[in-house]
């Protein structure tokens, strides 16, 4: 036992325990906040766990360098009291959004009830009590201001060699559980160093699924785990990553992370993983290729004290990193680039109107990862109603930027249902307004060429949904405006046209 | 007129004649210049309009790190002394290269005339006045060269985080038009802060084209605009990228760009963007993918003092870079590789001799990315004429290396009407100088297998041309040389065989 | 062999036994040993020629960086020495593996005869005595480990802007050969400096090839060359690489490297360059597209004085770098990660039992880049008998995990024939073992869907094998067990129908 000690505090030289010194020595005085502040990871694994019931399909986590709910919600308000001042409203819809993020209380009882439920179904396990149960939240270290030559300076005088974004590791624990699926149910199950052998500790990975078990050696502790029920990933503390099928083969060689793990996530095929060094990487494990491939958080970070407050990974492979300046981005693997799909403090979205174009049950069925990322508000369209001082013409324009930032967005996220709902709202909209223009491009663009050309790019299909399909629900919604019934007719015609062909 | 010749000065803080104070100051005093010294957007833009309309298809800027054309040439020259002495003649024609570039008069008069005309189908403006003048022209700093050691130490004690290479970024502007073509006739017009909408101002991009009109609000002040027939781009204040359709629909979500803008370019269906930060990207709007992602120049800047003096983006979506050292390279989306594509100082073209193989007609009709960065003497292979010292199989062997170099500069640069004229320049040496091993290899590529095999790679087309079309423009010239009768028959043959099946 | 020996040194920052001075002055200091030390290029060529003929197919040098056999053996066990006592044995097999690699007494034979012997055939060359025999041995600078706060604070207290890895430069020479292969007589004679035109130094490429001969000029000096049968690449002074056909014609327009180049290998279409920068790229030559681009080796080599010992390109284009600290990684192109495909410390690998699923014949018959940089030893299965003392169930789970190791290694690595043989291993012992489970989802795997379907997403072949001929092979495997008879049955009568379709 006193080596296992020992060998924590040699691996992790930032322990407080046994090595004081250490803190005293280290490069930042604040790197290591006091033990009572930390959360085991354990309970954020049950995070994973409660998220992953509310919204089948999305892999999302509080990464721990985020604030407590409740400083989080302090710190938005903070920032957005400059700006806004009849701001109580959206703060509650806004806690709606967040209700399914951790709230450290409810985590508690999870992880008393629910996990160690679970445990009675496998073997039972000697040793639950958690040996290292501190964190590292190294703290965020912003990168220089572009534009601030002063701050460029003094990390020039302060001579860093070069200054990196840092996400937190997560902590070496002996052992410890992750809930992949309640139904059905699948868990993994994590042991440190079950056995030395030639001088290297094993660790095991064990998944139990509806009864089923398998296992998996691997030469090196493991730090954090994550599965769906296509996958299995583990990244250890010799900086390596190692993929399961949902059996238990290895489906890649060990993969080399440039830089220790941060978090992981796994979302059907598709494997995420943040590093402690602010990159980001996806792949889909079923291709065996890499959709993002160690994209830098700095761009989206810099600038003052910006934090990541929340990571996702869409059932489609689209990876979304939440900031605490209420702004949240996609890297979208196409256009290889950070892609701005949410922001609170967006004037656009706080003055645009829609509410005539979304029903009450609409507003509330909305789901996925932009409704997620957006909060319902937004969806509903109420937000606007704050700013009735507003010039008509503005806010009408203000609305359409709005509503194709959504198209936009959802198309960038692959979330074909919400595209389609906003499609709808879209339409609605201008036929309200009476943009004729914009109607005309969206019809042309849905029903694309009449007669077949070889030269053609245009796409029959998006996000998995036939374009005619869309004009056949959107063509009603243009025919009930007498103003329209040209329009209207035209495409319809065309649209029969081509059905009967 | 003198606010144009300052406007040169400004964005060259290399420049020696008016504004001494900018080189002893250095880079960290003299950020922000002066608000008299500025040129407005307005100005530059019509340099893009001339340019678009004598070249139609490229899209091409003198960055604003650019000489002006008077220090170009002198400096150019100076570079040249030191090697070549016979200069004079290839000046006049370099001009004849250059003349497309921006010469400030008839800038002026350009604005004065074609743009302020414009203005009027527009709705007048009330504030043409610049509200916000300054700009942030960062002075490019070179990179430590590789190999003095001397020079990295001088860096290291400077004890700057990481020597980066900087363009000038553009100045924010009240207000500013852009000339996306003149046939037909379709310009972009900016007015940033049109009103202050819950803490933030709107800006406003409006686009006429043909009468129509559309426009679009976005949350930060607009800093570069750029267009083409099929997609409308801005990039804003907070660092986003957003893009439209040619009928102002919003395309892609806000993209956040890694480092403030320092130019844009729109060609055809491509987008290109340079930052501050010295990096390149290209994107393929239409398919919403990356083809060039912010790639580094640093790799063709490296060295002491060269500066970005040109970047144009071809019509097939390659981008092109010219240095003030005379070489230009244009970044390979499929090699992810920068390649040389013209070098003035270079020996193997100061040293081709190749005028008995393009006739003077050829010379002048050459046009395309690779005449316009080579400039025409070139074309022409008239530089050959100063060396006559130099033993004939060297100048041989040179011609041959600078054939075969524009061959593969005008494949890679996508430059199909270029590669055809060099394929058949390149017979016709071939030809003369009795190069029979080279000869069949290029009939060989170009004819392909005569029997169709599955498993062969051979491609029949090269840049949209079929191959044996150019291998039958290709074969009477080898069939004019009597000592090749046997290699024309034989290949004139098989062509005519597979010509009947 | 002093000079041989001294080189190893010259090349070799880290070695603690000749050069005592190179470890205190640092690395500014001894950048530039005198020039007695010098091992030319050409005695490194001849390695690489050696090479080519023991294991065609593959193109593998042992960088400049590495150490030679002996201090390579010393330092391995060195290594090992904490971890393991009964090394003996297996000190020998690994020298087996390493067999191939260069010995310094036949480089020198083999330098006096065959290459000498080529030249003859080339027209006489008058000066053969190097003019400049100077090299840039970059020391490779370690970056700074991420946990080890000391050591990066001392980096930043020498206030380098960047830590960057370096890799060793090769010397400029007056010439130097490349010998591309025995059989049929392929060879490259480079002439640095033959001509000085317009202020330039022309260097000569020539390549002999079964009596034909090319040469090309190019306009700064010649550092390194290689070739395959099917291309030949130069890399010069200027950074620039230049790639040609086998028969001499420029393929690429001059590539300019982001770093000086520190090796080049080409294999089959594929180039791979490493520069000073410790950056690797390869380029399928044929496509002209690149497949690595600029991955940095830090990944792989930050932590404590590791420095690359092998590096190695496989006909298939995979990168494959050998480290010192015996661990060797290829980067996978699709994955766009470094796999970790050989450990000679790892504990799985040492206690993996497989002995009764080898024959000896395969274990000897076996290779390909994985049993190249594993060694031979391990494909025997035969480490294992050192540890008899692990409990069964533990060495059954790391023999498992081994194997499973080893498919997913032969896959990354594109090695079909390996992948072959590692399957057939891997059946053998989940037969002996009773892994019914995992039997299962191999045949499953194998077999694929037995009705088309339109959305499976299952490859018919692995490798450029078809996965039904490699059940077909595995299934008798199977069946010579009487315990997995049904499944045997169940899955030959699923092929023999598919078969029948």
């Amino acid at each position: 036992m006193s080596v296992h000690a020992q060998t924590h505090e040699l691996f992790n030289p930032h322990s407080r325990s046994a090595t004081p010194s250490t803190n005293s020595i280290g490069m930042k005085n604040n790197l290591f906040p006091p033990a009572t502040k930390i959360e085991p990871m354990k309970a954020l694994d049950s995070r994973f766990t409660e998220r992953s019931k509310v919204t089948p399909g999305l892999a999302v986590t509080a990464t721990p360098v985020g604030l407590s709910p409740l400083d989080r919600a302090k710190d938005g308000s903070a920032l957005k009291e400059a700006k806004l001042k009849e701001d109580t409203s959206s703060d509650s819809e806004e806690k709606m959004a967040m209700k399914p993020f951790p709230i450290p209380k409810r985590k508690g009882e999870l992880e008393g009830a629910e996990v160690v439920e679970k445990r009675k179904k496998g073997r039972p396990r000697k040793d639950t009590k958690m040996l290292m149960p501190m964190t590292q939240p190294f703290p965020q270290i912003p990168v220089p201001v572009e534009k601030e030559p002063t701050r460029a300076a003094t990390a020039a005088a302060t001579a860093l060699p070069a200054v990196q974004l840092k996400l937190p590791t997560p902590a070496a624990q002996k052992s410890f559980t992750y809930q992949v699926s309640a139904e059905p149910s699948v868990y993994l199950e994590v042991e440190n160093e079950v056995s030395l052998v030639a001088g290297t500790r094993l660790s095991q990975l064990r998944c139990f699924r509806d009864g089923r078990e398998w296992d998996s050696l691997l030469p090196s502790r493991i730090l954090v785990a994550s599965g769906s029920l296509e996958v299995v990933a583990v990244a250890c503390d010799d900086r390596t990553l190692s993929v399961f099928s949902a059996c238990g083969r290895r489906l890649l060689p060990s993969i080399l992370l440039p830089a220790p793990v941060s978090n992981l996530h796994c979302s059907g095929h598709f494997l995420m993983v943040l590093t402690a060094a602010a990159t980001l990487s996806v792949w889909d494990v079923q291709k065996q290729m890499a959709l993002v491939k160690n994209e830098s958080l700095h761009t989206i970070l810099s600038g003052a004290d910006i934090s990541v407050t929340q990571s996702l990974l869409t059932q489609q492979g689209v990876p979304v990193i939440g900031l605490s300046n209420g702004k949240s981005y996609c890297f979208s693997a196409a256009l290889e680039t950070w892609n701005l799909i949410a922001d609170k403090q967006d004037s656009l979205v706080q003055c645009a109107d829609f509410r005539n174009c979304v029903t009450s049950q609409e507003a509330l069925s909305s789901t996925g990862p932009l409704a997620l990322m957006q909060g319902r508000a937004i969806s509903a369209g109420r937000l606007a109603s704050r700013l009735s001082s507003t010039p008509h013409h503005l806010q009408q324009g203000m609305t359409l930027a709005f509503l194709e930032n959504q198209l936009a967005a959802a198309l960038t996220l692959a979330s074909g249902p919400e595209y389609r709902h906003w499609v709808i709202v879209y339409t609605r909209f201008l036929v309200n307004e009476g943009y004729e223009q914009r109607l005309r491009e969206l019809c042309k663009d849905l029903l694309g060429p009449v007669h077949k050309s070889t030269g053609s790019s245009w796409e029959p299909t998006i996000l998995g949904q036939r374009k005619r399909d869309l004009l056949h629900e959107v063509l009603p919604v243009i025919g009930q405006n007498l103003r329209f019934q040209r329009l209207f007719t035209e495409y319809q015609d065309q649209l029969e046209l081509l059905r009967n062909k």
